[in-house]
């Protein structure tokens, strides 16, 4: 078979394939992967590869085949069937947020995320199930936004022929490991996992990553199918890419016009002196019980804070966590991302350092800076920065469903106060590397910033992580409240 | 109590403290752990603290008021106690050498490495008991050469104090949980504990990184101490290098003459096209089901791949791993640090990479550029790289310690060959990316890097991790050459 041949009219109508055509097909198909690897790492798209399906469907097998003409540096393999403790202690999506590929690369995925909602992983109510589903929807609706490849395959086989196969498996001694109870289960008990598995196939089957479903009775058949779905995908990205690149992204000046700014507020809150050394002691002996409450019941917090240059976050975020016990809780600050970061979905930085249940994560400034900073400052395109807030929305919305609590401060000062500080910095030999010139630069923009921030306040404020706005002129004022509305909640929902 | 007051002369004789002297001292400790933090980052010291000692000792206290006065943003806390199937699945000192801090940083353990070696964690023989001190020795002595600062503290109390302390514990509810069965062991069992504990602290009481041991019976006595020991160990670390800042490192040239250079062979082996396709056929098969024995009998292994620009390294990888379960095994291409990676220890980034039991990595390019292009190129300093082959030496073992078995090839072509393909690349199209002017910069230096991979092949070579040079000017033939030690090194140890 010559590469010219037309090769779709000759696959397209085959339920099955002989040996010398499949060898003959082969050879043209990973020619063409091949030099579409070339191409995935010129235009940079990251892939993702997942693969599920019935046991003994050959996943393995398919998956070899498929990364056969590949180069192994550029693809990672997981396998994501088991639930360890470390997966079972953190949101259920973040064992794979945490192994999305970067641009130009393959993440393969050995059972898919999907399958988390299936009975054998967890027992569900219809309601929670179906926050389940939402959770997968926005997940890789976020990363197709971002230019993602997602290839779902199911495989398919019946159960006749996985009967065969497991024991097959089990008539030699090396492989007899691989067949387990619950695969034998799974072969009698076969009508049943179908409707699961059709279940899980229809309510994830997403525009733009639907699942593939493959027959794979026949192995070669699977594994011929299976290639072309992944070339057709690529090159149809590809194409896009073409196209888009002719497209110049344009910066529009963008007024931001937001009525009734929610950082219009007084500032003019104080605490006196003495007041203040009651309520921090209290507040603190409080908070840090409540970190052994947390322990305990496996409960995770996530505390983002956000405000102005010398808003007072590092000395707020200090008293909060004073007498905490240490193990319990993290401190994360976020500066800007380093080359790495860059070249995975913004929110990736994020999941690698969210907690495990039973622990506090602090962010120092948070994914928040999309549509702060790099609106701004035009880093990111404003479609990109437009689309955030429902990512940004439905990250959290993640994290809530899996029992995580969250708090968010704006950290609010006026721009005499700043500039106060901002002197006061620069004058003090031990806090004058705080202040550099781009805080002044950022300061020029005050207008902007505040138009965003308030926006930005509106349009991420929900029931389950909802914006607290702290009066921050005064630094004492600041640190009471932020530890009265975090032990309040927590004395709630501990 | 004055700052100016010498603070020594009234805690030196010191076996207990009342509480006004306590809190006058902590003001003044706290001062200058504060400004201490300062010149932590201003030096760029990476800093380690590991607190080990009796259940019950206090230590969750301790570490509490030890991180009181700090920036929460620069250190972190490691709860260490427990052995994950992560951990166990790794070389024991895995989990500490990927959490050791950027320079600037501080890491907290919560119980220390060398607890690892207790009977709690696992049964060894003396002998045994002896490569894990070797471990941990050379462990320690790799951070402290690269200017870490290492202080672990040992905890101790009497046995009647302890038992009043679970006691006290177990009376509260919300502290119940904190006694379990095997804290109540170690108080029935203390005298046999007291010499487990004893060998321990014995056994790893390293020059520059020795344990102090702290009285806990009274907390704030041990808070002080503990304190006070931080202090003065930092304090002379600042001292160590304004002094070391002002010799300037000197880079002297550095004609490196190595008698008998093993690279000095006869390339001109050859394999002809159909018996190579005969052995290689044969032999990925059986790597093929080699890959599932490693992973049923949870033996791991790791494959190091060095040689020249163009020496075939990547198309070696892959006829090697081609036909392995993809699940299996995972290759590791290593380019120039990120920022990231250069603020840590120059092992830390390998450590983060090494295989879990029953699985494969192999390393496109590795550790040992440290002493061929890290040397050549004047990256990192004489004295650094000369450290460096004890280094490498004994993280090797400390893998092959644990049951990883490491294989290392140097892919060998002459200058000819090199050019030949060089300027093959040139003119392909798909190809043309892969050389680059450093590449053409590289081969003028080929007399200097002939000689430093000679030194590193001859003083790297060891009996648990021998190095074998592969004669690569015929492609074919250096893969099969690899694939046949591979396969047979595996066949006798799996």
């Amino acid at each position: 078979m010559s590469e010219n041949i037309d090769l779709n009219s000759v696959l397209n109508n085959m339920k099955s394939i002989d040996n010398k055509t499949y060898k003959q097909v082969m050879k043209v198909l990973e020619k063409r992967l091949e030099s579409l690897q070339e191409s995935i790492k010129e235009y940079q798209i990251p892939v993702i590869l997942a693969f599920d399906g019935w046991s003994a469907a050959g996943k393995g097998t398919l998956i070899s085949r498929v990364l056969h003409s590949l180069d192994p540096r550029f693809f990672n393999v997981f396998t994501m069937g088991k639930m360890t403790e470390e997966r079972r202690l953190r949101p259920f999506l973040w064992s794979f947020w945490t192994k999305t590929p970067a641009k130009g690369r393959i993440s393969i995925f050995d059972k898919s995320w999907c399958r988390l909602i299936l009975p054998e992983h967890c027992e569900l109510s219809t309601k929670e199930k179906a926050g389940f589903y939402y959770d997968i929807s926005a997940f890789e609706q976020q990363l197709k936004d971002d230019g993602f490849v997602i290839l779902k395959f199911f495989l398919e086989i019946s159960k006749e022929e996985q009967n065969l196969r497991f024991k097959e498996l089990e008539r030699k001694p090396e492989t007899a490991w691989r067949v387990n109870q619950h695969d034998w289960q799974q072969n009698k008990d076969y009508r049943n996992f179908s409707i699961q598995f059709n279940e899980m196939v229809q309510k994830t089957n997403f525009k733009g990553s639907e699942w593939s479903i493959v027959d794979a009775d026949d192995t070669k058949f699977a594994i011929v199918k299976t290639i072309r779905i992944i070339i057709d995908r690529i090159e149809a990205e590809i194409e896009h890419r073409k196209q888009k690149a002719e497209r110049p992204v344009i910066y529009t000046p963008d007024p931001i016009v937001v009525k009734n700014n929610p950082l219009n507020i007084d500032l003019f809150k104080e605490i006196n002196d003495k007041e203040y050394k009651v309520r921090l002691d209290f507040l603190q002996q409080k908070i840090s019980e409540q970190g052994y409450k947390m322990y305990t019941k496996r409960k995770s917090v996530v505390i983002v804070y956000e405000g102005w240059d010398a808003a007072g976050k590092g000395g707020n975020i200090k008293r909060l966590t004073e007498r905490i016990d240490p193990r319990a809780y993290e401190v994360v600050p976020i500066a800007a991302p380093t080359a790495e970061e860059l070249s995975h979905h913004y929110l990736w930085r994020f999941f690698n350092r969210m907690p495990k249940d039973g622990h506090m994560t602090i962010f120092d400034r948070s994914w928040y800076g999309r549509v702060m900073v790099e609106r701004i400052e035009r880093i990111t395109p404003p479609d990109d920065c437009a689309r955030a807030y429902k990512e940004i929305n439905d990250m959290e919305l993640h994290l809530a469903n899996h029992g995580v609590i969250i708090f968010k401060f704006w950290l609010q000062i006026d721009q005499e106060e700043q500039l106060a500080r901002f002197e006061a910095r620069q004058k003090d030999p031990l806090k004058n590397y705080k202040i550099t010139d781009e805080d002044w630069r950022n300061r020029e923009k005050w207008d902007q910033y505040e138009a965003a921030v308030g926006e930005m306040l509106k349009k991420t404020h929900t029931s389950y992580a909802p914006w607290t706005i702290v009066e921050s002129n005064d630094k004492k004022y600041a640190r009471i409240k932020v530890l009265e509305i975090v032990t309040r909640i927590l004395d709630k929902l501990l």
